[in-house]
């Protein structure tokens, strides 16, 4: 869903865009809504015939900047059959959370937090890429159209290079995140901070009863 | 700090308020600043001459409604010296956070986390208290003084018994937090969504520069 809503939307602005898929063939051959009601890809596909479905391996040769939109507990997996290994400088945008529903647990949990998270996960195990990590305090409609929630909203970046972070800060700003609303929190260690907010997230979406909603940082 | 600018905000709207510690004698002994620069407690004394100073249990056998404003991993031993087990129905207003800064660590950890938070530990231990988190997500000045931020902006509650969670709201009403910047987050699990902001908080607070922010909830 995160994946096709980004996809979608780089590729109404103008970017060559593809998807990595781990098999196209199984994923075309689907022809059924998935548990979280995704509907089946081809579907999607005749909405999006310029974006290309390649294996993981070609769509990691074929990235200048690689959006991880993948399960966070398959992400490190799925990386690695991308070979982003083999691309110095990669700019990674993970957008991820480590979400584990499997438990049935009144709150969903992560599968790394605390001391740990995806993101440096990511980092450590690829370390010539610039992993960046942004965009998953949203939920994917509202990061690809902000406007949905109404008024300035607050969307967050981490990472350890700074000319990666212009670069994801500048594609926000495509996607309708404008500079003044995108904090800079540093460091990649500050991804703990915008994954462990998540079961925040859920407990506010049940509360509110919508997915369409933001938090905006107010300061004095 | 915390437990300071809540007592003084509660006695200066007219409630009775005590403030219990394991050993008084000790409080007013000590002369200096500590390490988190709070003065000593003789000084804010001398402007609070009307709130007591009692022992742990003295202050758990007054207390028509109790708030936990000690450091979260020394939660459950205090509230066990304030034998609040005692207390059938007692109104547990729980404002402390899990957070451990001992690691020197880039970003504080939690003790408690994930699959389980303080709030949750504290009704466990105590089943006849009624807790109600909330306030944990900003700091203590912005807690006593929400205007100090511009705009309308969010706390939560969040706990099992709703005449509690009202008789806290009630409270945050009265320190300035109008019923519409509340957000019931449901049952107490949801705990673990506001404890986990924390990182979130702390990072946003290094970005910023200052500890006067705090977050709206936007939707749709």
């Amino acid at each position: 869903m995160v994946g096709r809503a980004l996809a979608g939307r780089f590729a109404e602005l103008g970017h060559q865009v593809v998807i990595g898929t781990r098999d196209p063939q199984i994923t075309l051959a689907r022809s059924e809504v998935d548990a979280l009601g995704t509907p089946p890809y081809t579907e999607w596909q005749q909405d999006h015939p310029d974006i290309g479905l390649l294996t993981l391996p070609a769509a990691g040769a074929y990235a200048d900047l690689l959006v991880n939109a993948t399960n966070g507990a398959a992400s490190i997996a799925a990386l690695s059959a991308a070979a982003i290994g083999d691309r110095n400088g990669l700019v990674v945008m993970d957008v991820a959370n480590p979400l584990d529903f499997s438990t049935g647990a009144a709150l969903p949990s992560l599968t790394v937090v605390n001391t740990d998270s995806l993101a440096e996960q990511i980092q450590r195990t690829f370390p010539n890429a610039r992993v960046v990590k942004t965009l998953n305090t949203v939920n994917a409609a509202v990061m690809v159209d902000p406007g949905r929630v109404p008024g300035q909203h607050t969307v967050f970046v981490a990472g350890e290079d700074t000319d990666a972070k212009h670069i994801v800060t500048a594609l926000l700003g495509e996607i309708g995140w404008p500079p003044n609303s995108v904090v800079d929190l540093g460091g990649l260690v500050a991804a703990r901070g915008t994954e462990m907010y998540l079961p925040l997230w859920v407990a506010t979406m049940r509360s509110l009863g919508t997915a369409d909603f933001n938090i905006t940082i107010t300061r004095a």
